[in-house]
Order: structure tokens, then C-alpha cells, then sequence
């Protein structure tokens, strides 16, 4: 008797609670997981810590880290130490929190890794619900994305398929975590905050806290988060 | 009396003939040029030598180097030392030098530039004729990624342009060169050779100095290229 090898899907982990849910939905849809994080210039390395713990919990057959230096180029809150992390943001417009290109960067990297591993199967944990302005949250930017991708890899040449997947994209906050629970997540061990200190505890205050935050009350589920 | 800003351009400049013939385009045409080389993992220096070489030849306004860790993925002979660059090819298959999602990367790199600079253009000199059998070199993926761009960016959103320019995508090989040469440029200054030593004279024998070599006799132009 032999046993089928399970599909591979590289799943991108920042590890904050978005990225830890879809690695979560990865293995429950049978996928052998690996997990890709990319350090593009974060002010914190608290994030990067959590995603080696929820790696390690998650049973991801890798993890690795690729530094990518976004941050050379400056224009964001979360790479430049020059623009302050705004609290308590009003209005609709693209954050300074956006990082220029950084979905495109993170994919292209998964992309390329998936091209080597023979993966068809690329796991993304945007949300266009509650997703701050971001451009390249929106579905219609991942369906481009795909398009581009297919043309882009051998595997496309040779007419294999390639999906990227974004199970979150049409959830709440609220949903996420109700799944995520449902799929035996521990939140306490992610990091969302965008200035989270070094032991992980979280600031409460900028938009990352605040969608969390309420994403929890919303959900009806006690939040593990530890504040400062 | 004002004098207009030049419009910026992003171009991928690796330091070899195409990329560097590339340069000499858009300043032709009346870009202020940011040059950006990505070392993601080559074998050789030499080519970067050569970028900053050509960069100050040409009077960039800025050049930037920026390492992404492709390397860390393995798959092709130009990042991984286990993987051989193979002499005389023979037949049409995509080659062991092909490095996964390179161009993707490298354009997402870019993409991240031209945004935080406000630039609308960005320009590669990737070849179609050529090209070696890269499925990320064809019209149709350059085309893709251009679509991707426009959804990823703030600049997409508020409706301002962007354009992936390829100058060289339709010209061979001669073309190129002549063109480089009716525009200055010392192809002297460049290195394509993918095993290059370190004073960056070239093998003679891989693909990409097969090809170079070819263009200067198709072209009927003495090949200044050093050879070892």
C-alpha cells in the first residue's frame, strides 16, 4: 500500500494573528505547510519571534526567514525610524504604516520558493475587510497577482497550475478568530502590534491593536493578547 | 522662467550589456535615472562592480544595491554552488541558470522604489529574441506584471500611471549593441559572463558570453569584453 504525498503550500507568516489562522486553514485543507517569513525592515522583532513559535505549533515541515531591505527605500512607518507610528488614526486614507510593494515583495519571494519545492499552492492572510487602505489587499490585486505569477514560473510554462490563496480575504476580524479557535489556534502566541516591545507585549493604541482588540470583543472570545 | 523636473525612472541595472544598454535608453529619452542592482545571491561580484562602474558613466542620480536572499531557495545554477553552470548548451529546455521568480523579484524591488520616489516608470532590460528560455523574459509576463503593478501601488489607486518599459524586449542581440554604441556606451565597462573572476573578465564558454559574443559579430563591432 502506498500513501499519496500531501500537496505542498508555502504560507506566508508574519506571525501576527491574520498569517497564524491562515497557516492554521493550510493544514486543515491537507497541505504540507511551509512557512515563509520575510523581514523587510520591521521595527520590532517581536513578530518574527512569534512566528518561529507558531511555526514550530503549526507543524510546518520549514520555516524560513528571507530579509528582504525594503526598508533601503524608506516611505513607511514600519521601516523608516524617521515617520512616527500614528494612535488613534481617523479617516480612510492609505496609511503611513503601508509599506511600498511589500505584498508584491513578500509573494515574489514565496513564488520563488514554491517554484523550487514544485509547490502549486501559495497561501496569503490578506483581508480586504479590515484591511487600513492597502492597496494590495484587494482581491482584485491578487487575482493580478495569480495571472502574473502563472506567466512568470516554469511551472506555468509547462501548464501546471498555481493558486494563490487567501482564505481571509471576505472575513471580519471577529470571523478570523472565531475559525482560528475552531481550528485550535492559540492566540497568545502571535504578535500583531506594529511597535510591540521585545518580550511581545503589544502597544494597544495603533491600528493593528485596535482591529485586534476589537476583533476579539466582536468575536465574543477573551483576548490573550499581552499589553504593556 | 521654471524649468520642469525631469520625470524619474527606476531602472534594474545589473551591470551586464542588456541592462546596461538599458540606462543609456532612458536617459535618452529624458528620465532622471535610479539605478537599482539586486544581488540575490550570484555567484560572482563582478557584475555589481560593473553596475556601479556603468551607474557613474552614466550619470545616475542615484544607485542602490539591494540584497534579497533568492539564494536561500537554491534551484539554479547561479545561486546554488551545488548546481553546476553547464558550457555549449545544447537544445531549447529552460536552463539550470534560470533563477525562480527573478525578474519578479527584481520588478517588485523596483515597484517599491518608484513609489516611495513618486517615479512612474521603471525600466529592465529583459529580451525575448534571446532570452534564453525564461518564461519571466516573454512579452505576455511583462504585460502581467504591469496590470499587478497599477493594483498594488497608492499611485494605482489615485488613477497615476505606471509602465514597465522594455526597450530591448523585440531587438537582438546586434540590434542591442548597436544601439548601445550609437548612445555611448563603453561595453568595456560591462560584465555578463555568469561565472565571471573577480577582475571580471569572463569565461567565454556559458550561455550568456555565448550570446554576447555572437551579438558583437553580428553586429560587426570589436567585443571589448575580457576574456580569461
Amino acid at each position: 500500500m502506498t500513501t499519496a504525498n500531501p500537496p505542498r503550500a508555502v504560507v506566508l507568516l508574519s506571525g501576527g494573528l491574520d498569517s497564524t489562522t491562515c497557516l492554521a486553514i493550510a493544514r486543515d485543507r491537507g497541505f504540507e505547510t511551509y512557512a515563509l517569513s520575510v523581514a523587510y525592515g520591521q521595527r520590532h522583532a517581536a513578530e518574527l519571534a512569534a512566528a518561529r513559535r507558531v511555526a514550530a505549533a503549526f507543524g510546518a515541515r520549514e520555516h524560513r526567514l528571507a530579509h528582504v531591505e525594503l526598508g533601503l527605500f524608506g516611505g513607511s512607518a514600519l521601516t523608516d525610524p524617521a515617520i512616527a507610528v500614528p494612535e488613534d488614526r481617523e479617516g480612510d486614507d492609505i496609511p503611513v504604516t503601508y509599506v511600498p510593494a511589500r505584498n508584491t515583495v513578500m509573494l515574489s519571494m514565496a513564488l520563488a520558493w514554491a517554484e523550487v519545492l514544485g509547490a502549486s499552492d501559495i497561501f496569503i492572510g490578506v483581508n480586504a475587510v479590515d484591511y487600513s487602505g492597502y492597496p494590495d489587499c484587494r482581491p482584485e490585486y491578487i487575482a493580478a497577482f495569480e495571472t502574473m505569477a502563472r506567466l512568470a514560473t516554469k511551472a506555468g510554462v509547462e501548464g501546471r497550475p498555481l493558486a494563490i490563496h487567501t482564505p481571509l480575504i471576505a472575513l471580519s476580524k471577529a470571523e478570523i478568530i472565531r475559525l482560528g479557535v475552531e481550528l485550535g489556534v492559540d492566540y497568545g502566541l502571535t504578535v500583531s502590534c506594529y511597535q510591540a516591545d521585545d518580550a511581545g507585549r503589544a502597544c494597544g493604541h495603533c491600528d493593528a491593536c485596535r482591529l485586534r482588540r476589537a476583533g476579539f470583543e466582536a468575536a465574543g472570545v477573551i483576548d490573550p493578547t499581552p499589553y504593556r
